[in-house]
């Protein structure tokens, strides 16, 4: 029987842009440093020192969500946290599995990550038979071959795909079948077809930027010795 | 003594904006693709299908180094390949270590994606004497103790962070010091009072995306549930 743990959505009273989205999360960090620091108010100025943003990008993001400042007073930190948690679902009690208990599947189990964000890792899986039946951070390694139905006995909203790259369209496919919600892909290979939520990670992305800003180092440094 | 593999940094002739140089990166694993396809040219029309980006915004990144494109022809693939390759600096020989053996460290250690943007990882580094001697796909662990011996004598370009939160200033400005030339950092805490290139990397910034487009369908079934 599947567990019936009925979650309530947080309601979201603005329709908000995806550039103001992306900046969310770095806020929640932000956020979150200022709060276990003890700090109940902070400016739209300091939040613009901290994060490197100007005060006044700050201000018109945070008034997308229905503008939580005063003036004069700034804005009250645990009152900011809680809000941007609940437009996030962070702490709504989101179930995950990671699928491939390779290197990085288990580096990513094994990260705080998920705690942090409110998301409940609940199992991992695998094919391979060394590796099924052992426990991540007190997570089971289950068989692939027993996916759906795990996937039918209990609620799960979001699979990390950490699988080889040949395999990501098949696997995601079968995800999405056994009513898997969301899909955080780290395969490198964009999975475009489903209908369900997937975010594409991109590590190599980051790398090649840092490539980039070497090479342009490089040349200046070449430019100065040749002038 | 240090060895001296000069390198030769590619020159680059338009100053080119943020917002492209982000985009490149996907230019490369789209084009690398089409060249394992063995096509040889390709559209802006049909690059704007594969990757679901608008033909006129490929052709204006693509314009800002230098105008490959054909009219009736389109674009070369090898060609367009190698002119981002030689932009993003992938192939020019750089150097990583992997600073942080754990499980992040090594899983990143064993991936494919540093060989593929030409990079080679020359070694990994860490304080736990269980793992300090094992080779992780043949490359050796050492001892953090012994960081700055093996900087002087290998140029190193780049120290990819994998260490604990808390130790990531401290190590970040060890490395500086050293002469590393970069840091790809993976630790979750923002380095950013260091001289040399940082690309900080926030995987927790994507799985809250993913929660929030979760939450959002949630809202989206209770409103059509009580309509």
């Amino acid at each position: 029987m599947k567990s019936t743990q009925k979650r309530s959505p947080k309601k979201q009273n603005h329709v908000v842009s995806s550039a103001v989205i992306h900046r969310l999360p770095r806020y929640f960090r932000y956020l979150r440093m200022l709060m276990r620091e003890g700090k109940t108010r902070v400016s739209s100025g300091e939040l613009s020192e901290l994060m490197n943003v100007t005060a006044s990008q700050i201000r018109q993001d945070l008034n997308c969500f229905g503008g939580f400042g005063q003036q004069g007073y700034g804005y009250n930190v645990s009152f900011l946290y809680a809000k941007i948690c609940e437009l996030l679902g962070v702490g709504a009690g989101f179930s995950a599995i990671v699928v491939g208990a390779g290197d990085l599947g288990r580096a990513i189990s094994r990260s705080d990550m998920f705690e942090k964000r409110g998301v409940d890792v609940i199992s991992l899986f695998d094919v391979d038979k060394a590796l099924i039946g052992r426990t991540i951070n007190g997570v089971a390694i289950r068989d692939m071959a027993d996916l759906e139905s795990f996937c039918r006995d209990n609620r799960v909203d979001m699979a990390v795909l950490t699988v080889p790259k040949a395999k990501s369209e098949e696997v995601a496919a079968r995800l999405a079948a056994c009513g898997v919600r969301s899909i955080w892909n780290f395969t490198g290979n964009e999975l475009s077809s489903l209908d369900i939520p997937v975010e594409n990670v991109h590590l190599g992305d980051s790398l090649m930027i840092l490539e980039y800003r070497l090479n342009q180092a490089d040349e200046e440094t070449e430019r100065r010795t040749l002038s």
